[in-house]
């Protein structure tokens, strides 16, 4: 494995988090499934990164259980990648850097998110535990004024939302450790 | 400067955002910064990391308004770290991040969120427009179940939001770029 586990004295769960999403990357591959990418080939086009190193960071997603691996085809054996329940929880997080990200780095947001029954802009905020929260499956998102057009990574899709489908074998990433 | 901008074919304020604060260590030190801790000595305490890694990381979030320098001592001159409003809007993605870890990654949460008025639990979710947040100055991070009393990070503090103190000078940390 090459991700170090530098943060490994810090007891805290925002430590522990980022030992698992903290890496570089990481997380622009979870924001790029949650977008609708699942295949090798997309995640590299989209990223632009050295095949070995997202090699690296979906065996480690893999192992983790944030991403599961769904065979596609044989012959050589293929894989694409899907969120599990675990992965599709990052989406609150996502939300949240993106909602900083727009207010403090862009002018033009690139993506909106809005509740798919009204169309009505949907936020992360902290809320009392009686806040009426709405869940991932409520929501959609959007391409926003900032986008980029010829961006191949934004085919928005409904499929933002974790696979109902489970691998037929537990893929080629080695061991799947269910939380 | 050290960080590279590793993400900057990406045109999504998501990795925008990981410009910012993905480098190793960077959102360790904010978090630190709302639980309380303000000088050098203290973070280098707190997380274990090399004193040059450390002071590239600081004046890193001084040049991206992220904390301010604040003045408390002179021959030599000696500086604190404040949130800035930019920096003390990253508490609700650190506040997300940290429900994830305390959801997959541990039993015993080491931090808990509640109203102040109440002490009702608070907690990052997605609302929507009409939904009723809970602002930062509102709640208070009170120890948890799996707090390590041994940890003299978690000072847990009434100082998590931002301060209201201006520096009187604009620091040790060269140009400081407000957004």
């Amino acid at each position: 494995m090459v991700l170090n586990r530098e943060y490994e004295g810090q007891n805290c769960s925002i430590a522990s988090a980022l030992e698992i999403v903290g890496e570089r990357w990481t997380l622009l591959i979870v924001r790029d499934v949650f977008l609708g990418l699942r295949r090798f080939e997309e995640f590299q086009e989209s990223l632009g990164i050295a095949r070995n190193v997202l090699t690296d960071r979906l065996h480690w997603l893999v192992s983790q259980d944030i991403l599961e691996p769904v065979p596609y085809g044989s012959r050589p054996d293929r894989y694409e990648y899907r969120l599990t329940a675990k992965g599709a929880d990052l989406f609150l997080t996502l939300t949240a850097l993106r909602q900083w990200g727009d207010k403090y780095l862009t002018d033009k947001p690139s993506a909106l998110l809005r509740r798919k029954s009204d169309q009505g802009p949907v936020e992360a905020a902290l809320v009392t535990n009686g806040g009426e929260a709405v869940s991932i499956g409520e929501v959609e998102l959007v391409a926003g004024p900032g986008r980029d057009p010829a961006c191949a990574t934004w085919r928005l899709a409904d499929r933002a939302g974790p696979s109902a489908a489970k691998p037929e074998q537990s893929g080629p990433a080695g061991k799947r450790t269910r939380a």
